[in-house]
């Protein structure tokens, strides 16, 4: 392997986000682990594999959320694992809700009272949350109609299959056939509507074991795979187990503000990950420290443009 | 208010745990917030709040496990909400398995061929695992003759019945029949061999919908209620959910190595829940910033040497 | 004010990096703050503030030495405050070394037989440290023949005078006429081969207590002042306490990867210099937290092409 | 090396804070290493070594000012390095100034018009500084009777001998004979009152040259060595340099918040400082994250308690 050196750094006019991580790539630290991450990404899709992209839901309450749809209609995705309040705020979007945009040094007391609620410098309002739940009782009775016992991940297709949004992540994952996952269902107001739905129909089930076979027979063993964690939670431990379970992942990027050092899941490095056969020994992994709303459109745009350099992204 | 100022911290000769919560609460920084955080769990076990005790499965990789068991056995849990990662080790280590501490910087590559899985500083061998997996089938087939359809929190109650180990969270839960919740329930081997007995009995159900009501009526608007959440996670959203729909905790402590601001769940402070109603405006609140097997045992020793002397916890 | 709210996120092609950030300025959490920070540096310059640009040595170890150097070229920067490494290394760089990037899991013994030092995942090689030691005595005694007591400031643009680098921050310091401040010049091998000098000539001073002089009057209560702050230590501090004797500074932006929550200089926030009025109350003020060598090309580039376009940036 | 193994944490009445590091030291994460550190610390002063112990100013800030006079007393440091704030804070709090604890969530503009000034959740008043700055006069007027060129930790011990505070760290220091150095004296009101001092008197001097060669001298090639680094900053560098020049320090603990991710000295690990040979290939080196208001107390009266066993610490 050739050396590689720090490169001093120099802005020219006009500069592309693509130029700028192609300089990141010799600047050092994590703007080179960034760079990097964008090439694993091209080698993903280069290499067909098949990728998962995971999660949380505060990246669904900021504005990666048209960005993820936009994704997986470019085919950036073959799989989505997220948490619920991803699936809760989506639709609250595409039914025409508005996240105002606050600070992080905000009077919760006075904003609670306003009927305000706050997620780091964004804003739900209880409203959002009312027009939802006013939603999702037509919704289970939909599903209900069709079938009484479905699986997270079918259940959150027939969602999608009814939302008419192209910047919705359920809408643009049913209409392209990419499956949505979410193991912790029941963790929100979904959650709640649920039981409410329940109580008067008993039959009504949410079959979670069963939708632990869609994850693991949705890849195999040859298939080459590739796993993008942004953040950490369930999300990422759950497409991280399938991938385990048909050999580890080909492919890993992890990108995320949490630390290898409180042994947490969010700071669990690709190198970890590798103890527990997650991904393979041989893979090209990294991991990027940082605020995804950051790192994440940063390396993503700068694969997608060398992606389509070689036309394996289409249209835009 | 009195205004309290910073003290100058001395150490004397055998020191007790107490005494130097006591010295942190005139330090300043997070020694403040952590002596306050005893404080106020002293609050919530004396004023009789139902005391939800959250936390991610690394902490029962590590050796929490068993003070977990002994603050449920102390009754200073009325309800423990956590990852599935949190079951499977109880069960491990109630099955005699042991966890070897290792290093944060390890061959990972070389750890995986010798069946080495790790987290943080923490090794889990693959044969733990697999003998994890040798219980499971009679697990499954055990609760299967009792019923086929179960909630979550009644599955873990009849497991934790079964363990014989006075250091399992599981087994102390189930005896003092403090309910155990688990948001997640088939993300890890738990959910995997669930599926896999699920193949061969098809009505073999985990009903997570109807466990949302357990957790939901197992507190109510009148009752004082306190969250203990170590780590982020679904096992800390579902306890400040569950307490939201109940009007919002009385008393909340976090502690947590993630900060607030990239708008995660780990990070989320307790200020910020204010917005929310999951906790009241009110409330005693407190966030600890920094590693939880440091900062938990510290606070709640401190906490729990106060509730002895009131006569609020008997024994050790 | 009218309120913002969050936009979905959308990547389009050839995507230029003041439109990426332009994209932030909606998608909340760190990436708004980031794209504020454009804004405010925009304001700066358009003010026609002073601006003081402080950061530490690892950013020169980094390839952002030769973004630095270009951002003197191009007038943003008024003043820089910096530790002694950074002097250090742009003068290894000047003398045409160059730094391997490496990877942050290496193993540190073997790599101290090879004579390599590690910052993070660059390396510093011993051979570059003993080039620079080479240099060092004639560096003194060009000093000492000219006169024998110097200010920081002064001997720092004489040294930047004799380098022959476009890409050296000391040489374009020196070329426009910009004080580079280093309050801690003695801690590191400049230290020492000044110490070594003045062994055999005594009356050889570095008087740090004049060069408080020098920055103190280098603005004054009139003048509009702005802070690029990246990174914490005493390099923040200095620029910070220069604005404070002459009211406080009117902008600033703070880019760091430490957070408030321990008290430490590095993490102290904006809100926080208010009240020491480091910083004028109403300033326009951002704190952007991750690592700067992502974080700080992408906002100052944001800022530097809406520059281009008023004519108050020329060239590139 | 007989395998250890993750141990069930566990209460018991009356703990003293050893027996929880003891506890520690089987629980995993950071409080492993944190029980390490303590007996690292141990193994420092067993062996004779110089101990470097080095913080930064917010520190002396927080009640940690009178346990490290303490520890100065008790003969566990053998030199001190730290930054200028650390000597006026503790010169204010002789003179008698108490530093109010507040929040961190504070409205800074109000604490501004109120003449209070805020470092995380601790206050220092203005009057506290002006009375610091009517002391600061009459102190160089009394070096400046004695001699004109002074190096820093000479006048840091010229100030210490006048001071009459058990509890203060420049007292104790002066008293037991162990220096203080500041590389970087003049980042503060202290630089800025020798800066008015100079002005009339121009051939007063602090000669920070000079002071290179009192730390470098302090302990040679022979020396066992051993250093504790609380936070970063230039504190900790100037001491790993110090210890560079002199073969490496033998033993290390760096107890900080920083991550080693973005390359800063605040987080530069042990293992990172092997390469440079600023520790010993050999060393018994440990580094902990977390608060060190909580961590340090922590660890230093484990090992206090260790060694008063041991006869090697007296008194407390």
């Amino acid at each position: 392997m050739l050396m590689e050196f720090v490169k001093d750094f120099k802005w020219k006019r006009g500069m592309r986000v693509d130029e700028l991580a192609d300089g990141y790539s010799g600047l050092g630290f994590q703007s080179t682990e960034l760079a990097k991450a964008a090439r694993i990404m091209v080698k993903m899709k280069s290499s067909k594999s098949k990728i998962f992209l995971t999660f949380t839901s505060n990246m669904v309450t900021s504005g990666l959320r048209g960005f993820f749809a936009q994704l997986i209609r470019l085919k950036m995705a073959d799989a989505i694992v997220t948490t619920v309040g991803s699936i809760e705020e989506d639709m609250m979007k595409a039914s025409g809700e508005k996240f105002p945009l606050g600070t992080f040094h905000s009077d919760d007391t006075a904003l609670h009272e306003k009927g305000t609620n706050r997620v780091g410098n964004i804003f739900v309002r209880t409203a959002s949350y009312e027009k939802f739940e006013g939603m999702m009782r037509g919704v289970f009775s939909a599903l209900y109609k069709k079938q009484h016992r479905w699986t997270v991940s079918d259940m959150l297709k027939e969602i999608g299959l009814s939302i008419k949004d192209e910047d919705s992540i359920l809408y643009q994952a049913a209409k392209n056939n990419i499956p949505v996952y979410c193991p912790a269902i029941t963790d929100g107001a979904f959650g709640f509507h649920a039981f409410l739905f329940q109580q008067d129909h008993p039959d009504f089930i949410i079959d979670v074991v069963k939708d632990f076979g869609s994850i693991l027979f949705y890849v195999n063993h040859d298939d080459r795979k590739g796993i993008i964690a942004l953040g950490g939670s369930v999300s990422k431990h759950h497409a991280l187990f399938a991938c385990l379970l048909n050999g580890g992942a080909d492919y890993a990027v992890y990108m995320t503000t949490a630390h290898e050092t409180s042994g947490s899941m969010g700071g669990a490095t690709t190198e970890e990950a590798k103890s527990w056969g997650k991904i393979a020994d041989s893979t090209d992994v990294c991991t990027v420290i940082g605020d995804v709303t950051i790192t994440f459109p940063l390396a993503m745009i700068t694969a997608l443009e060398e992606l389509r350099k070689k036309g394996l992204v289409k249209g835009d």
